[in-house]
Formats: C-alpha cells, structure tokens, sequence
C-alpha cells in the first residue's frame, strides 16, 4: 500500500533494538485519513471472503479494527490482555508472549462472541515475531471459528512471524513488508 | 441518546457492586452500526467547538474515539496506561486511580501531539467517580491546550464523577446518564 509505505518513510523513527516508532500516525496518535485508507485496502484484498467478524487485541490494534469493521458491515471484537473484573461467563484464554514488554500475559475473550459460524479477519497493527497473532489465532480455532485471515498494517519481514503464519496456510495480508531497517534506510519487499 | 438508552435497557446487564456490563456492544464487542450513531451524536452536540483533536484513553475508549475522530476530521490520540518500552522524547504524565481494578496507575502522552494551538474533545466509554477524566483534562491541561468538552457514552449519574467535571466549569455531554439501577431496573436522567 504505497500512501502507508510513503507515511512510514515520511515519519517513521528507526530505534535501536530494531524498535520501527509509528506513534504519530498509527500506535499513539492516530491519522483517522490514513486508518479510513487502511479499512478500504483491507476490504479490498479480503473481499472475496465472508467476513463476519473482525477479531483484534487491546489496545493499539481496536483503532484500526474498528474503522476497519465498518468497511464490512460487521462487529468487531477486542481479546483482552489481562482478567478484567468485569468479565465473567465463559472465557477462551490463550497465553502470549510479548516482544516489546519480554513478558507472557493472558489474552482472554468472551466465547459469546465468537461462534462456530462466525468467518474471522484477524486485524492487528503489527506483525514481527507473531505471538500475538498466534495467540489470537488460537482463539478463533478455541472457538470453533473460521479463520478468513490476517491482515496486519506492518510487517517486520526480518522477523519470523509472517512466515510462521503463512506456513499454518493462513491467508496473511500486510499492508507494507519491512525487509530491513537501519537507522537510515528501510527496505520493503 | 434514544437508540443508546434502548439498547442498554436490551442488553446491558447489572452486577453487584454497581457494574453495569455492556460488553456485547459498547467495551468488548463494538456494535459498529451504534459506534457510528454515537460518533454522529456528539459531532452533532459539540458542532459549535472548533476541535482540532479527539483525546482518549486505552483501551475501550480507543474504538469510540477513532470512529468520533471520523466525524470531527480530525486526528485522535489515546493516553497509555503505562511505560512503553517504546516511548520516548518529552512525556505528559498524570496518575489515575481505577475504579474498577482497586489500583493507580500513570497515564502518558507524548507530549508532541497536544499543542497549545489545540482544542481538545476529550471521547470516553465510562464516566463514574471520574478518576480517568480527571487525568485526561489534567494531561491538556499540562500541555496548555483548551479543552472544548467531554463526551461520554454512559455516565453513572449516581456516583459523583459528572458533577465534579461539570463543577470544574467543563463542558459534559453524556449521552445516556444513569441515575440507579438494580438488578430488575434501570432509570435514565
């Protein structure tokens, strides 16, 4: 998606640590032209599919899934990263590991809103080594879900995540593919 | 808000301790037909502010806000609960005491995406005691921005957080305010 691909090269900030900041128009500060963009392109490449829920994780990803949803018609449904006392009845929970925080937490998700004839697009903000994916992954299969596929907004290539998910079979769109990245160049596929 | 208070009235449950769940639409699953009508809603109350910027906080606040930010044009930004390993550069930082969770904690925001040039809308799921409010008008204020209001879907009028910010001279829409509810009713203001 080359308007995404110009933004991050406009004002994206290499960190050390192979850390790509975004917060100005993605993960903190939201640029909602650009997410409007975003759902339109994810409604395009899954188009052919019977989408009927988008499924994200709190908290950077709900921005995106929700402006996403409206471009299929349909709801949208956030896991959530720790037990909240607020939820109760039946709970699908999965275990990730977090590469920014180096921690593992519990993803958890009420199983009401999730059916065995739901069809699922996975949205999430970033791809790298593909634990949050896979735990969200886990979920739609607890549930006895389809999985349509995944569509994430960056995709860290260097990282192992994308081909993990492509290996499962799962239909995986990113919206741009960072092959390499050094404090001054950043290399797409 | 008519279709809001009905479809509290159709699938918000009460639980003790003055919880109401309304996560089948509002904060777990999004209704993205209703999100939408809210969005419009409070374009339509706050059409005389000139917002510049739609201010939240992570997480259920984070879909709301972005689908809001639609309407108004403008860029949103939501606060962190707490330290990113990926936050970096001057920090805005308030604490916030949740209601829900019995704990504090410190709320960011870098401090680059609020100017004093803006005019903040201020979009949240929940106001009770008012606590994160408190800290998002706190953060605007730090950053010597104008704050043009505050939007909320649902205000717990019998807890004293909505009569606190209105006090503070604040401009609250609240687009259904409960004033009790029991297991077996519910009463709007």
């Amino acid at each position: 998606m080359q308007l995404l691909k110009d933004r991050i090269l406009k004002d994206g900030v290499v960190k050390p640590g192979n850390i790509l900041k975004v917060d100005s128009f993605l993960n903190h500060q939201m640029d909602i032209l650009l997410m409007n963009e975003i759902g339109k392109e994810f409604k395009a490449r899954f188009s052919d599919c019977p989408i009927t829920k988008i499924l994200t994780i709190e908290a950077s990803g709900i921005g995106i899934a929700a402006i996403t949803a409206q471009y299929f018609d349909v709801n949208m449904v956030f896991a959530k990263k720790a037990q909240s006392l607020n939820l109760d009845g039946e709970m699908l929970v999965t275990k990730v590991e977090s590469f920014t925080h180096k921690k593992v937490y519990d993803v958890i998700l009420a199983k009401k809103f999730l059916s065995p004839e739901d069809h699922v697009l996975i949205i999430d903000d970033f791809l790298a080594n593909g634990c949050a994916l896979l735990g969200l992954i886990d979920l739609v299969q607890n549930a006895g879900a389809t999985i349509e596929g995944a569509g994430i907004v960056i995709e860290k290539g260097f990282q192992d995540g994308g081909r993990k998910i492509r290996d499962m079979g799962i239909r995986l769109e990113s919206l741009a593919i960072i092959d390499s990245m050094t404090d001054d160049s950043l290399t797409f596929r």
